[in-house]
């Protein structure tokens, strides 16, 4: 039988092909996620897609991960950087889960240097572009073994 | 004629039981409040009880005390350590807050040290497990008067 | 063809009039929604108001600036000082946003002396009351030229 | 056979009724403990009382509770922020300690917002005035069972 | 009879035009109050001008307002960010002051994002070009009423 | 009838003329006392003094103020720097206190720059040797009139 | 022949009696002055004044103390908090000068709490209102000897 | 024809299975190796190793893979922590950089949570053991080609 | 004739067998004294101990090192991290000190890898448990020689 | 046609020779000119000197070299170290600057490490004298050809 | 069969007796290690040593402890205090280090006030000269018992 | 008969030419060495070259100044912000060096702002591209004599 994956995808990121395309590219969420079920697939991974710009509603999902997901890659765009909330999220639910950055956020503003939630996951793959959600997808596909 | 009061619990606090038990132990939201109750009506008191992941949601809750509650406790959950808009929520409502945590924060990690909300509420009580909760109608119950 | 603009106001603003009136007047937001669209409209512009206490429903908001508005004039109360999520946001959509605060935010709490979303706008507007807004409107009516 | 808790009150609480009335209330500390004593009775709980404003005589105190008494209440005054002994000599004795303020700590100056001996402690209360120290000895009553 | 007010520039805005024209444009300080004048005549105020590069004079100038106008507003370039001498002498002085900046401080150096004499003004006007001006004498014009 | 005065000197000052005489001077407390005594009585002052090593035997002394003294000059020495303790016990007497200090402190030690005192103090006074004493009583005789 | 002594006020001070009166008094600077005057004369003290918001100028009169009097009092207003300039000056001249401050400085803003100037100076004294300058003077008494 | 990939393990990675086998597993650095190779092998990419504990030697390898290599993983061991050196070698080079860690820096000790040569970088792997080195190959072979 | 030194030891080192003994071991101060009496005793020292939780009266016991003992060794608890008056006893007293702690205080909490003390003694000497004044008074062998 | 340059002396420089001779040597200013404008002519250069303790005089005189000089040295004395309103003016004129200093600030006090006008300069040149100024015009040599 | 122990010394200690021999003595590296070779032989001890001003080759020679010695003492120089690698050298090694310095560092420079390595060690011994060696050994011949 | 000095580069300074040319320019090392060599033939200096990307290896060359050398010129690349391996290794040596760079280190990155070894040098030059090197040897040139 297959194991299931979440993609949870956090503010701003249904912007993209929009916003700031020289840092994110030009590819729309949508683009991504069908490239994204398709490698998942050849994993044998079937893969749930999340996209909220709601810290609660991504609290939320993460939540369903405990009973409904094998694992969860996960990229919480700006509350990467001081939401808590969703690092207690995380904590709270005993399952692998990968932090994902499209850009290198080290070279960026200095807001994003610093991941409040990168301790309550395995962990952190960032700077590829939309080959950061292949490799964690890759990853998961290790950890949920 | 007797006086009502609501409890608040923020962000992953639907988690307890399932989330960190030696930390938060083994009792769900629903088996505390169901004490709570209980206690609360020990003190002539009405009780009701509100839990969201959402920041907006609870901050629109607090608004509501102003007209429908004599006063609240509250367990912000992370929130507790960076929502200034909960402290402004608040602020804006007269009447009597309790600010409750279950664990001793202090006794965590650094980032659980620093509350931004304390200083809009009445007073602060933490670490004492569920029987924070039954301290804070306690509390609440002199303030009231 | 007359210009449309956005009004957006965060946390906490639905509690005018109740909240603090020593700091912010004893108008209520929908008084100053009234007054705003008059002044609006004297601009010859078309003129829609937003609330809310969700960060979530507030960037998805400024999203929709993107097609539906030619500018915006946005008041984050609380999350101005900490939602990084709303300056990437605001950054994402290229159309002129103004960042209002009715008090002066500079004589109040050390949180509130920093803006995290001042450096997507192309300016701010602080410590005016209800003019704060009028001058922000006046501000667009230059920048959506 | 009942419990036995001491109650200690550290520098300047002896001026109470004296010092700051705004912020401490006017009952002076023997009015307080008379009322803590018959409060505590009622729980079946024997009560002692010990006052100092020297950080070495309060570190000889919460020493004599390893042998003498079930738990303890403490309110440290202004050491709480900074006497780390005090925090060691609780830590040695292996019985609940409640911290206890009567004001709102987070409410005033800045460095009263750090309590250096929250975490050798079972828990804190704070804020509730006169009724701080009640609810301390309730929290004994559960901790001492 | 009509008010007066006064406008003051710091140092290096007499560099206007040659100065970081990317940055502040291409007029001089001479035809920016040239059209400033305009505008305020528009809304019945005499206006005075003062540039000057010395922190002294500045301040001089800034007592001359308790007696020779009505208000003030003031674009006090990098003595903004260090200067406590005129933070002092704005709040000597009981009449109006409007902090203006033509560029937006907030998207550019560090040092550049923290005014020490916001506290002494009625409000900030910041990241409007020539209009901050335009938009400051809009404010006095409420704020001398 | 005369005034009463009471000079507080904190650790290590009985070792004068011992300690360090290259910043001290030579002269015992004793002599310094002596000297303190005779110059006060020219001004109508009685005068008693207090040194001790302990931070809460001088808190006890600062408590007797409020019953038995116009006023007081204390150099409380190292405890200048740290003790909240010390500060709470001055602000709880409503009597003027002189903060005293024989050495500039500002060109020691860099923990010697803050003091935790002055601001419970009418006001400072330091770097005169032994004549910081003279000068502290000289304005106590002015604030107890 | 008598010593002869400056006294330098600095940025604002010219404002005195205008200036936040519940802080600075009623006396205006002149008054003050006079006052001084014959206090200075009463210790055999010939006494100049000089005021000026201007950084430069105060310097250029400290540097002429090297030359023309026998000591210094000094209220560098703002300045002291940030004019490492004036501490050279004061530096490179080999005559005593005494830091004078009316008011408190550490009860009132916290940039105000840090002087830059007081290692220069042999010491401090805050807090006296015009009393400060009399004891400066008889500081200067001993110094000048 | 293949590409040449270069993997450089920095200090205290030639004790693998020796330090902390907790955090780092029981496998030696030859055998990770032997494994890489079979995997880059099968991506058809020839890969060499080297490791050294002299920030010098990793510096000048680092300089070779401007001519020698299409691309290279780099695990800097401690000196990703403060080797601004390793960071311009780096920067200097302008080949795919991709940095990898086998543990989860963000849950170890605070010195461990910054990096000072992500930004040299494309991108980053974090946590995920001897399988962050199979993704930093397999994210190269997407950046090589 | 034979050479005297004195051991302090300071806040909760009486509790040691008592306090965390998975840190200080299961011996007793007693017993621990009497095994450095031996060992002193070998050196042909002769040797007092003294054990305080009051800050006072350790510093009035370091006073007496002057008159009574040729050298000191030092475990000053937990007021090693903030003592100055200690600090300041020290250096009063011109006789070698030598600094002692039983366990390693870098490994423990933050608080204890900063020594206030440590200026002001010949050396330190920390983390070999018991062995730890075995160490000092050798030291301590050469130094008073 | 020769070069035209000019040496800017900041605060106290017209104290060399006065002001602490063991960090500046003994030539007056005057001397130190006479020299340099030798040296200058050697090179060829024109060389006027200007020497101000006010920073507006200094900034004024900063704005001359756009029109009237090919390039400046400058020492801005204990300005360097704060005087944003320089950096300004520095990076309003389009000329070479070089940045000079005497003493090596490096090894002075802290707040002399940091210069806030380097980064508006060509480079800087600090810790040899009088030389300092000849390897400045030196430096100037190359960057005005 | 007798113990055998490795002396490390790190950068700059080649240079003892020439550098700042006021703070090292004049004896050269090769006289402290030969009365340590003495001293150690003394206590049954074979002793090695090992002096580099290579990071790398220390860390080289940390590891070979492992292997070939039962203890080993480090005074790893100015390496002290910046160098992780250091820090995870001595952690992969299973055998007791103590760390030495001869100097008393918190006497000296900021810098040199925080060791980073000291965590990784049993123990610290400085500021005893040579005689911190000789301690050293006397530590480690307790440890690899 | 000649003096001799040495040009020390530190890591990755041998990459000049291909790193960073925009900031760094065309030349390579031995290009530069080259016209270094011939400026210091004009000065009548045997001038020898060392460049190494190891730190050990630097303080090493350093330390062969003592013997082997009148004078050094340093660009210790990176390593200027963190090695204070290398600031004493410098200081063990009593011969003038001078510091010197080629970008204007306070123009770039915020890490290079801060030298750690400027403080052990004769002086600084930084920001005149390979012209800081002439500069250099002429600042050497007087300081040799």
């Amino acid at each position: 039988m297959c194991k299931k994956i979440l993609i949870i995808n956090g503010p701003n990121l249904d912007m993209l092909s929009i916003r700031e395309p020289e840092i994110y590219g030009t590819m729309s969420l949508d683009d991504i996620n069908s490239n994204i079920k398709v490698y998942a697939e050849g994993l044998n991974f079937q893969c749930d897609f999340f996209q909220s710009n709601s810290e609660g509603a991504i609290i939320d999902k993460i939540h369903s991960v405990l009973t409904d997901y094998d694992g969860c890659a996960i990229n919480a765009g700006a509350y990467t950087h001081y939401s808590y909330a969703i690092f207690d999220a995380i904590k709270s639910v005993e399952k692998p889960f990968v932090e994902v950055h499209m850009s290198n956020v080290h070279k960026r503003e200095e807001f994003r240097h610093k991941s409040v939630i990168s301790a309550a996951c395995v962990g952190v793959i960032a700077g590829f572009g939309i080959n950061s959600y292949f490799l964690a997808i890759n990853a998961l596909n290790e950890l949920v073994k």
